[in-house]
Parts: C-alpha cells; structure tokens; sequence
C-alpha cells in the first residue's frame, strides 16, 4: 500500500497534504543548503584564521582585545568604509534614497542601507503599508498593458488559451532567459560578476528576496564610476522585470491550483465509484 | 483650473497617472528618508572618525593599511566572528538552512546567511522558483481556512459584505494590531530591541521586505541563549502572519482596483454629459 493510498483512506485534509508537501520542501532545501555551504564554511574558517594570524604577526602590538575592538567599530555601520578620505556621498545620499525607498515598495529590500533613527524606521513602516498595494496595483496594471500591446506576448496569450496544456508557461519560461541574459552581460561586465553570479543577482533581485549580498551599483571599489545609463536602465530593468515575473508568477499559481483542483475532483470521483 | 481637470483636458491614459502617482511616491519617500537618516548619518560618521582615532592610538603599530586589512577579513564573511573560541556552531548549522530555506520561499531574504558557492546559488534560484509559487499557494489556502472557520473573522466577512463600505479595513486594521503587539512584547523581552525596533523588525518580516538589520534569534552576543519554544513561536508567527498579511494586503489591492475603477465609471459618465 502506498503513502498515496495511506492518505486517502484516512481522509486527511487536502490542506494538510499541502502543509505537509510544503514543509518537506523546505526541510529537503534546509539539507541541500546545508551540505553545500556547510563544507565551505569550513573551509572559509580555516583561511580567516591564517589571515587573522597574519595580522597579528604584521601588527605586533596588536593583540585579540584590539582586533575585537577594530572589528567592533567597523561594523557598527554597515557600509561604512574606513577609508581615510571618506566622504558622506556613499551614504544617505539623495540618490540612494530613492533607490531605498524604491527596494521598500517592491519589497526587494536589499537592506545595504536601513533605518537607523526611530523616526525613520516608523516612517519606513507607514511608507510601505501604503506603498506596497500600490506598487502591487502599478505593477499588475502593466503587466496586462504589456500583455495586451506586445503582439509577441499576445500571439503566446491566443496559443495559451487554444491549446490548454503546458507548453505555454515553458514557452514563457524560454522568453524569460531571453529577458535574464541581457541584464546578466550588463552585470557581468559593469560589476566583475562571474555570470553565474549575475544570474543569482537577476534571480533574486526579480524574485524580491533581495538579500542583499551582491547590489548593482554600490562597488566596494571606491575608483569604480558607473555610466550615467546605468542607473536608469537598472530601475527600467528592474520595473519591467517585475511587472513580467507578476505574470508569470500568477501564471504558476493558476496551474498549481488547477492542478490541485484537478486531483481533488479525480478523488472525488474514485469515492463516488 | 485645477491639476486633475487639466489631466482630464489631455486626456492623459489612467496609466500614465497611475505611473505619476507612484514614482512621485517613491520619489516623496525618498526625500523624507534623506532628510531623516542623512542628519544621522554624519553624526555617525564623526563618532566612526573618533573611534578610528582612539583605535589607532591605543595600538601605535596599526596604520591605515593595518586598518583596512583587519577590516576586509573581518568583512569577507559577514556574520562571521572574529572570536578566539570560534565554532562553526553559529554559522550553516541545519537549523539555520532551514530557516535560510524558509526565508527564500516566502521572499523575506534576510540575507544574514547567503550561498556563496556557485552550486549553492544555483540550486537557490531553481529552489525558489517553485518553492515560491508552492508557499503563495499554501498561504492562500490558510488564508482561507483561517477566514471560513475563525467566528470572529466570519463576522467581519459578513459585515463587510453586507455594509459595503471603508469601515471594514480599519476594522481588520485593528485586528492586526493585535496580532503585532504580542510578538512586539515577546522580541521585546528576548532581543532587547526598544518597541519601536521590535514593531519595526515585526512589519519589515510580514510584509517580506526583511532587511536582515534585525533578525530575532540571531543575537551578536554569544552567550544568548534563547528558549527551546522561541524558535517554534517564531517560525508559527511567520506563517500564520503572513497569511494572515496575504488576505489584507489583497483586501487592500481590492479596494485600489475598486476605487480606481469607480473614478474611471465617474470619468467616463461625465464625458457622456
Ligand atoms: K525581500
Ligand atoms: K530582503
């Protein structure tokens, strides 16, 4: 007897099948990550540890209190460079404060620069509470404007809705790379990035998981100057990449719910049998 | 003549305006963080060049080079302490990829953990691109368990329905204070965060923007130690909340498109006259 059948003959509730089929997914991602950053972190300790008796050997006077304490002051703002020539413009500046405010109402939220003051964090939170449905409405209004003006995507649209089966979202899928490699040539070049690097960028930037460890535009490197371009065309690339992921993200929750509506309904009729 | 007669004059399409409203949003809420975090900032900046200052002269043989190179091996792992005791304890234990793996699916993204081999980052993206669409699912089937079976939400359904007005959303608007202010006191007592800080870590959680600037359960300070129930009430929070967020936020959504229709209806009936 099968795990399938198990269930179906205790009447388990679909909506725990699925919280069971979630968390397992989960704690199957949990064990892959594990192994694969796991081993590194190892390894990654062992060099910091030779690079921190390094130091210590360069710099005699300085003993384990003292590195604690340089370590302690150079993180206390993130982003913050040591830099002896350093100027404000890194940091709050205007420009980079759209970018912030921008990352807040898609929900990326890369957090290189957060809210410190009191004021600014319950401002952040008011800001968003508004700002969130609205981006969502903005987003979803283009999305269709997109649909229904770009003949391409349309033709894809007519073909979907003729030939109801699953060709089309690998169809949309395929267009998509197209819509990933162009950005990723751009960051390749512009940040140094390997491409596999650039891909996870794209991907986690357009996903809004936005973690935050690679930025376009916010180079460690001091001397790095950016085409005046650039800028606009990342949040140009970063709008219309969110507004196509809507759709093909509202495209993949339709088939998953057919797809559950479908099992339900072929369960149903083996009962009734 | 007002702004919105002469919009109206030229016949700007809705989507141009919609697109005016929100990038002057995002452009006002850039102004205001500025104004708010800029002032901040250089004051930090002079207590960063104070503490530069005093570092360098306790420890006369650390110059400029020295500092820059305690901090870029400090920095080339974040997260990564630079204590003598140091274990591998802290870092990609199973626990922490678990939740690492929960935070991608529901595109919080703190980034307080990152892949950083291309193997990691690659299964990452594919990890995501079905596990995010499989949580907006579960989380949307929760949300509508949760609204069916809870009276007191069955309550507000029927009200709304029956009283088709604003009044319904303060009302959930409440609802949802409640459900941050036991979690504010929980943070409150276990992280030491002030109740800004901890309404603030609350909503940039839920509403999956996570800055990863404060993260519950990851105290700097090794000899935390958090009770066996924190890390179960917490990942119980997260789901809950955020099915609990999907139904507002789409209330929410409801009410834009709602609204924005209705003044496209008022439009086009004063054209007709
Ligand atoms: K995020
Ligand atoms: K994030």
């Amino acid at each position: 007897m099968g795990l399938k059948e198990m269930f179906h003959l205790a009447r388990v509730p679909s909506i725990l099948m699925l919280g069971l089929v979630y968390m397992t997914y989960v704690l199957i991602g949990g064990v892959v990550f594990w192994k694969l950053e796991g081993d590194l972190g190892e390894k990654d300790i062992s060099v910091l540890l030779q690079n921190k008796k390094n130091l210590l050997m360069t710099y005699p006077c300085l003993n384990q209190e003292g590195l604690d304490a340089v370590v302690l002051t150079a993180a206390s703002k993130a982003g913050l460079s040591f830099k002896n020539n350093y100027t404000k413009s890194g940091f709050w500046k205007y420009t980079s404060s759209a970018v912030f405010a921008a990352t807040v109402v898609t929900t990326i939220g890369y957090g290189n620069l957060c809210p410190t003051t009191s004021a600014g964090q319950i401002f952040c939170v008011f800001f968003a509470l508004f700002g969130i449905p609205l981006n969502v409405v903005v987003l979803n209004r283009v999305g269709k404007y997109i649909l229904k003006h770009l003949s391409y995507t349309f033709t894809w649209e007519k073909y979907s809705l003729e030939h109801d089966n699953m060709s089309a979202p690998f169809h949309i899928l395929l267009q998509k790379f197209l819509f990933f490699i162009v950005p990723m040539i751009v960051f390749q070049l512009q940040e140094g990035w390997t491409y596999s690097q650039a891909l996870y960028y794209c991907f986690i930037t357009l996903s809004t998981i936005g973690f935050g460890d690679f930025v376009a535009g916010t180079s460690y490197n001091p001397d790095k100057m950016y085409p005046d371009w650039y800028s606009v065309l990342m949040a140009s690339w970063i709008f219309f990449g969110l507004a196509w992921l809507a759709l093909i993200i509202n495209h993949s929750i339709d088939i998953l719910e057919q797809l559950n509506s479908h099992l339900k309904r072929r369960r149903q009729k083996q009962e009734e049998e």
